[in-house]
């Protein structure tokens, strides 16, 4: 419940705590220090979409032939299975350039852990909501939010053209205007997680 | 994914369906319909505090005495388990008189699934955050909201003061000024299930 230990506590008037408050709630995540990370750059990838028209073209094209587009995160293709397939799209975004292909496979490795939210895109228009709107039977696409619980220590790779960012919680919070309505709801989903920092 | 089954499609031109799309997902909710609930009333019960401030004063006083407040709801007696305590609490303010002591126990019985969402109050003030904002180690209040799964058919009792509501989805959603922070984030927190009608 708390963020602090009973042995870092200063205080010589602890706070009286109350009876057990943790039913029904996933496994605690834990966070390691920034400094566990290692970051770089690798070469330039190419930009998904020149404009918001091309887009919703190219979403009304992939429906057409393959119905409803999975993305978690980015984009899956037709024939990728989801968390292999979000897992390799991870690597091409983030992974230094050879390693997603290393022997040492599960030292650092992506744990993607719970869904944390589904958006439905009912038309090839921008609206997405986070529920199948009614009397909507064939959304033309469904972006999923996923728990990445990150391995202790990770080197991560960003295309020179990108840019990766830490945000805190309170940023997000309550920001619609400046981070959209998808990723300002990040601190409600993460609501129901306790947190403990090692 | 789509809230109508293969047997109820109508149509000759059946959607294209995707690969499969439900990894790291919590079961799915049954949902229903409305007749198999019953509704009655009973008798007035007290409102909680006529004001802001006292809620507030009723809050500490209770805080230097037992510590941090656990809401699920409505309040838990410091001595009360957090799910009985909740049930128990379910049970006072929606179940017939009489019958949350009967001998029939299972039949209609909360299920109180998983925690949707953690708020806490990090002061003696209004504001409640979904996270624990930084620096506060000792906050006053923590409201859980869970996932209820209602039984298939159950009858509920209101006080008559008071009122049920069954609210849709997109009547919540993006209406903080009606609904206040923590009912309109309900649409994100619910998000990640997906829904089957019977
Ligand atoms: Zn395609
Ligand atoms: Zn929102
Ligand atoms: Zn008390
Ligand atoms: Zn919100």
């Amino acid at each position: 419940m708390s963020t602090v230990s009973q042995t870092a506590l200063q205080s010589s008037y602890p706070p009286i705590l109350p009876n057990s408050f943790n039913a029904n709630q996933p496994q605690t995540i834990r966070l390691y220090p920034l400094s566990n990370y290692t970051f770089g750059t690798k070469e330039t990838q190419p930009e998904e979409d020149p404009s918001v028209i091309a887009r919703l073209n190219r979403l009304q094209e992939h429906y057409a032939q393959h119905g409803m587009r999975r993305t978690p995160g980015d984009y899956l293709r037709p024939e990728d299975e989801e968390v292999s397939g979000f897992k390799a799209r991870l690597n091409e975004r983030l992974a230094p350039i050879g390693s997603q292909f290393s022997s040492d496979r599960h030292e650092g490795e992506w744990q993607i852990a719970d869904t944390l939210a589904q958006w439905w895109r009912p038309n090839f228009e921008t609206f997405m909501y986070p529920y199948i709107p009614a009397h909507c039977t064939r959304p033309k696409e469904c972006k999923k939010l996923y728990m990445i619980q990150l391995p202790r220590s990770k080197v991560l790779s960003v295309p020179k053209n990108m840019k990766l960012l830490a945000v805190p919680l309170f940023e997000l919070y309550d920001n619609t205007q400046r981070y959209g309505p998808q990723l300002s709801a990040i601190p409600h989903l993460l609501s129901r997680y306790n947190f403990e920092f090692v």
